[in-house]
């Protein structure tokens, strides 16, 4: 159970400037898109951020080459290091391409092999364990500390929180001002580096983040003040399966962010068949919690001009398409 | 079999300006958007034209709309019809929504209930015919006659040519000079539109248009100067499934296009898979002819700056499944 640590690093509105000065021609500036089925339907003005088109499909690579571009010259020349199956591991990889820095990768020997091939295909090294034997912090500590490496995490450093906060300051300036922005929260590196976006560029915008109800350890730390986890939730949203939030991105969700509401797997399958339907992107459950927060009416923007992030599409074909069939969905 | 009309109504750029202008506010300026994976793949530097995230989910609002728009008022104020199972269909309904056009659409009875459904949606009149007893030309001519409709025909039509090109003259504003410009060919529409765009923006950029193998009526008849047909070809790419080019459109496709190419359905599937899973777009099968003629390199574009347009996104979600699983594709 961790605690809050006082005098971890914060970050400010100007670090997310920083960090989108060092994206430029770096990440894609993603396009905003808007859909009058959501607008008919929601009673909003709704734009969407759509970081499923974002290199990799996902918004991770711009957290992730913010952090390792930090790295002293003497860090880079060594070699970063992190553990993750999911999209953190191949914005790693590719930031570690992109910057010239050696990457490995820390993945359970039964991840899927199409990210595993995304991941070495961006020229990482990646290391496997078996689960059962070993844990993937315990293995990459190792590892850190035999090579000297650097380990970028996933989202609890104030330089990955900067980079992912481009994704609220561009949409910003692509869709001006808005009354309300949903997020979706896992470790909440995401959430909270659009929050400060928010608070810079439209003080009395309504942030919400959102969470699978199965994994709401960041709704229930938000309501009560004291940081809650969970372990290992059953919910098909993989991205928001963290245990709990930050020593950095706690404080930061606490000051910038106004609600935390939760929403069921049944509602994420309907908001990503829409979206996949209706608006043409492949989206992955994750990348759907905003979304679906706004269709199934959890949170209410009625003549509202809303925002709502798309964090990522990183989805099995083939298992959506049964995700879809199950819930009745053609 | 058809044969030239020498007297067809011809098209020029100036149409396609005007076409833009009245579509301004009207259809979404779609992203254009690049993968590096493509770029590796081919050696070229390829910019998508993504007309699948248009409104109704391909470019056909693009001609209907402007195509509606320049009908007298006392033939707006009668109404108009149109007869498609296809995309055309929903551009119609829309199209008349927006203009407060009456729009009747004739339809098969056993057409899916998802398009009904969303022609339906925009607020279109659907007559149902039984493909058994009747064709849809006999019963839209018979109601045209009965109710004095206008017939807007899906491609065959200076004003649906010009709408199209919209999309071809969008590109190059947005991706700037193109040394090659690989566009899908159903009925030609779109293919003169964009290449009549081409030759404005950029005289030396190769025009070429992609039709799947089984359909290759326009490839036949580029070839041959003599206009082609195909009799209900058997390809997925439903789009392009049309007997022969337009008497609008086969003098342009011989004066402005540079080659026509045909691409299999296998080709088909595995681009509309790349583009689902590594760029994160729903793209029909029709839409993925440009794609599929660079990846499967029928066409080779090495060192060039190709455009490719894709052009609708309006494919069951199951049969993309289905499609990608009976390739072997995850």
């Amino acid at each position: 159970m961790p605690s809050p640590v006082p005098d971890a690093p914060s970050v400010a509105y100007d670090d997310v400037a920083a960090a989108a000065r060092r994206l430029d021609g770096v990440a894609h500036r993603t396009p905003v898109m808007t859909s009058r089925t959501v607008n008919d339907h929601t009673g909003a003005e709704v734009v969407f951020k759509c970081e499923n088109l974002q290199r990799t499909g996902a918004f991770k690579i711009r957290g992730g080459y913010n952090a390792v571009s930090q790295l002293s010259d003497d860090e880079k020349a060594r070699g970063v290091i992190t553990y993750s199956s999911g999209n953190h591991a191949q914005a790693i990889a590719l930031a570690g391409r992109e910057l010239g820095v050696d990457a490995t990768i820390v993945m359970p020997e039964d991840a899927p092999q199409v990210k595993l091939d995304a991941t070495r295909g961006y020229g990482a090294e990646i290391v496997t364990y078996d689960p059962d034997t070993t844990t993937r912090e315990t293995l990459g500590q190792d590892i850190a500390e035999e090579r000297g490496l650097t380990l970028v995490p996933p989202y609890d450093h104030p330089d990955v929180v900067a980079g992912q906060g481009t994704v609220g300051d561009e949409l910003f300036d692509q869709a001006g001002p808005l009354d309300r922005l949903l997020v979706c929260c896992g470790g909440g590196g995401l959430l909270s580096g659009c929050a400060l976006a928010a608070r810079h560029h439209a003080p009395d915008c309504t942030v919400i983040g959102v969470e699978p109800a199965a994994g709401d350890d960041a709704t229930r730390s938000f309501h009560s003040g004291e940081r809650q986890t969970v372990e290992n939730p059953d919910t098909i949203a993989d991205g928001a399966r963290t245990p709990y939030l930050g020593d950095v991105t706690f404080p930061l969700v606490l000051d910038y962010v106004d609600d935390m509401v939760t929403v069921s797997d049944g509602a994420l399958v309907r908001a990503m068949h829409l979206l996949w339907e209706r608006m043409k992107l492949v989206v992955e459950p994750t990348g759907a919690l905003g979304a679906a927060a706004l269709l199934d009416e959890v949170v209410s923007a009625e003549d509202e001009r809303v925002g709502v992030v798309i964090s990522g599409g990183n989805v099995d074909l083939g298992r959506a398409a049964a995700l879809f069939e199950a819930h009745g969905l053609a």
